[in-house]
C-alpha cells in the first residue's frame, strides 16, 4: 500500500491524498461503507459501485469469523472472491464487537475469551489469532487487536488498558510481519491509537503508534458517547503527532458534521454504520439536511430524495414513494434509503476533496456543517 | 391495446404473440412479476429492467387503495409516475385480497363490504367503485371485479357466484366504457372466466366472457388448491372457447411446470407471487431445478446460482455467498434471491417463446418440465 499526500488545505489541517492498494486506488478523504458480515446491509455490490460509488468497504472480523467462518472464506479464496467486491476492503480486528455484542467476555493479557452471540460457543481472540484470521479474510487493510475503552472511563483503567493495547500491538506486528497474505496480493496492518479522552494518554499512544512506522494509522476509542468537542480535541491532538505522510483513519465516525470537522483536523478515512442503520429506520441524509421520511409531511412530496445529487439512488424515486415503502414495511424502503445515504456520504467526502484541492475547504465546510445537519 | 398472434405451435396450442400498450410492447407468453403495494418486493425498478428484464408488472388494487391511497396516487399522476415504472402495468380488481386478507367481509349483490387488514376500517368494493379505483391507479390493463370461489366449492355456490360475477362484469363494463383514463393514455378491461372446477360452469362462463368482445380475457379461480390436472383440464376447456385473437391471462399461476403446461394449452400471460415469496424463504428456481439455498450442501459451492442464465442476478454471486446471506439473515439474501427467481421466470417464458417461434416447443417443454422441477 502506498499513500500520496496531494494537497494540504492552507486554512485548516484538511488533506487530499491517494491510497494505492493491489485492489485499486482510494481517493482521500474517504468514507467506507460498513459491510458487517460480508455485505453492506441491503445494498448489492453492483449498487455500491454504480449508485454509491464506494471505493473501499469494511468487513467485521468478529462477524465473518463466526459466520460464514474461516473454512468457507479460505476455500472461497478470501472475502473479495466470496462476496464479489473486487475493490479494496478493510477489516477491523473484531475487538469492538467482542466488547459490545458478546454477552460474557474476559479480557486477559493473552487475549479475550468470549461467547458467540449466535450460539453461545466459546472463542479466544488473541493478537496473533486475529492477525491469522485477517490473513484468511484477506482484506487489503487490516487492523491491530486493541481494547476499545468505554466512555466515561477511569483514568487508571484507561492507562492500564492502553499499555496492554500497546503490548498487543507489538504481538500483532510480530505475527503480521512473519506471515504473508494467502491470496497473492499485499495486506497492510494499521495500528490504533487509544487513550480514552485523556490528553496525556492520547499523546503517549500517538507517539507510540507513530514510532511503529506502519503504512497507515488509526484512531480508535472515540465516538463512543463523549461530547463531539472532546472527540475533536483528541483527534486534533493525535493527528498532530501521527506522521503526515501516512493516511489517518478515525474509526466509527460519524455524522456528516463529525466527518467534515474531522477532515478539517487531518483525518483521511472514516467508517460508520450510521448511514445504513439510520436508513433502515427512515432517516435520510441529504445535501439540504436530515429527513425522517416516515413523517406525514412527505406524503405528497413528489420531489426526488435529493435532486442535488447525481445518481439514481437519490434522484429516481420520490419522497412520497419512499415514504409509502416505509409505511408499508416494504423491503425496498430500507434498500433505497441505504443506497441513497451511502451515496450522500460518498458525495460529501468527494466534495470535501474537491474543495481541499481547490483551496476553498474552510468556508465550504462551515456552510455545509450547518446545512447537512438541518432538520427538514 | 392491440394483440398480434404471431405463431401457433403446430404440436400444441402454445402461441407466440405481441401486445402493444401505450407504455410499450409485451412479448407473449409472458410472466408478470407481482408488485403488490407498488413495489415488487425487494427488487428495485432498475433491477426489474436490467437484471430481470420484466416487460410488465402487476399492482394489487386492494393494497394500493388502502396504502398509499387514491389521493396520493391521483396527485402523483398514477402508479407509473408514483413508482417510476414506465413500462406496462396490470392491476387486479382487489377481489382476491378482499376474500383472503380481510378478516370480515360480506358479499352482496351491491358489492363486498370488508375491513382493512391494516386498521380495521370499513370499506365497500363494488364493480363500479373498483373501475373508478383502477382509473386512478392508471394501469394499462385492469381487471373486472369478480368473486374468486375457494376450492373445493359446492356446485350450487359456484353457480350462484358465477351468475353474480357475470352481472358484476356487465356493471364493470358499463362503468369502464362510460369513463376515460385520467392520465392521457389508454386502459383496457379484461373480464374473468370463473366457474370453479365444474366443466359446465367453465364453458358457460367462457362463452359469456368471449361474447363481451374485450381486448383480452382472463381465467380466474384456478391454482387455489385443486390438483394440477384439474387446473389444466379447466384451462384447456376455457382456452378452446376464448377467442384466439385476444391474449389469455391465467391469474395467479404458478410453478415453472404449471406455466409451461398452461402455455401448451394456449395461455399467454401469467402472474404469481411464488418466485418472490419463495425467494424470501431461500427457494431458488434454476434451469437445472429447485434449490433450497439454506441447505448445508451449498456451504462450499462457489458456483454461481445459475451459470446457464445471462444476467448478474444469476451469475454474479455464488451459492455459498447467497447461503451465507440467508444464514446471517441479511436483507441482501432475499434481494438477490428475488431478482434471480424473477430473472429465471422471465427467461423461462422467453425461451418458451423462442421454441414456439422455432416450432420446437413440444419436446422442449417435455424436457424442461422435468428439469426445472427437479429437487437439487
Amino acid at each position: 500500500m502506498t499513500f500520496d499526500l496531494i494537497t494540504q488545505d492552507p486554512a485548516s489541517k484538511a488533506r487530499a491524498g491517494l491510497i494505492q492498494t493491489d485492489h485499486g486506488a482510494i481517493e482521500t478523504p474517504i468514507f467506507m461503507p460498513v459491510g458487517t458480515a460480508g455485505t453492506v446491509k441491503a445494498v448489492s455490490q453492483q449498487t455500491l459501485k454504480t449508485d454509491v460509488q464506494a471505493q473501499i468497504i469494511l468487513g467485521n472480523t468478529y462477524h465473518l469469523y463466526l459466520r460464514p467462518g474461516l473454512d468457507v472464506l479460505r476455500q472461497a479464496g478470501g472475502l473479495h472472491r466470496f462476496n464479489g467486491w473486487d475493490r479494496p476492503i478493510l477489516t477491523d480486528s473484531g475487538g469492538y464487537q467482542v466488547y459490545s455484542l458478546s454477552g460474557t467476555r474476559k479480557i486477559k493479557e493473552e487475549g479475550v475469551k468470549f461467547r458467540s452471540h449466535i450460539d453461545g460457543s466459546q472463542h479466544l481472540f488473541s493478537p496473533e489469532g486475529v492477525m491469522d484470521i485477517q490473513r484468511v479474510i484477506g482484506a487489503d487493510i487490516i487492523m491491530a487487536f486493541d481494547e476499545c475503552t468505554p466512555w466515561p472511563c477511569e483514568y487508571q483503567y484507561a492507562r492500564r488498558s492502553l499499555d496492554m493495547t500497546h503490548r498487543w500491538l507489538q504481538r500483532c506486528i510480530q505475527r503480521f510481519d512473519s506471515t504473508e497474505g494467502l491470496y497473492g496480493y499485499s495486506q497492510t496492518l494499521f495500528p490504533i491509537v487509544q487513550g480514552s479522552t485523556f490528553k496525556d494518554l492520547r499523546v503517549q499512544s500517538a507517539e507510540f503508534i507513530a514510532a511503529q512506522g506502519r503504512e497507515g494509522n488509526a484512531i480508535g476509542g472515540l465516538s463512543v458517547g463523549e461530547p463531539a468537542e472532546l472527540m475533536y480535541e483528541m483527534t486534533e491532538l493525535v493527528c498532530d503527532i501521527l506522521p503526515a505522510d501516512k493516511p489517518r483513519y478515525l474509526m466509527g465516525v460519524g455524522t456528516p458534521a463529525n466527518i467534515l470537522e474531522n477532515i478539517a483536523l487531518g483525518v483521511d478515512m472514516f467508517d460508520c454504520v450510521m448511514p445504513t442503520r439510520n436508513a433502515r429506520n427512515g432517516m435520510l441524509f441529504t445535501t439540504q439536511g436530515i429527513m425522517n421520511i416516515t413523517n406525514k409531511k412527505w406524503e405528497l412530496d413528489f420531489e426526488p430524495i435529493d435532486a442535488a445529487l447525481e445518481g439514481p439512488a437519490s434522484t429516481f424515486y420520490s419522497r412520497s414513494y419512499v415514504r409509502h415503502l416505509f409505511q408499508s414495511k416494504e423491503m425496498l424502503g430500507p434498500q433505497l434509503a441505504s443506497a441513497h445515504n451511502l451515496a450522500f456520504y460518498l458525495w460529501l467526502v468527494k466534495e470535501a476533496r474537491k474543495e481541499i484541492l481547490g483551496g476553498t475547504f474552510g468556508p465550504w465546510k462551515e456552510k455545509m456543517v450547518k446545512q447537512v445537519m438541518t432538520r427538514l
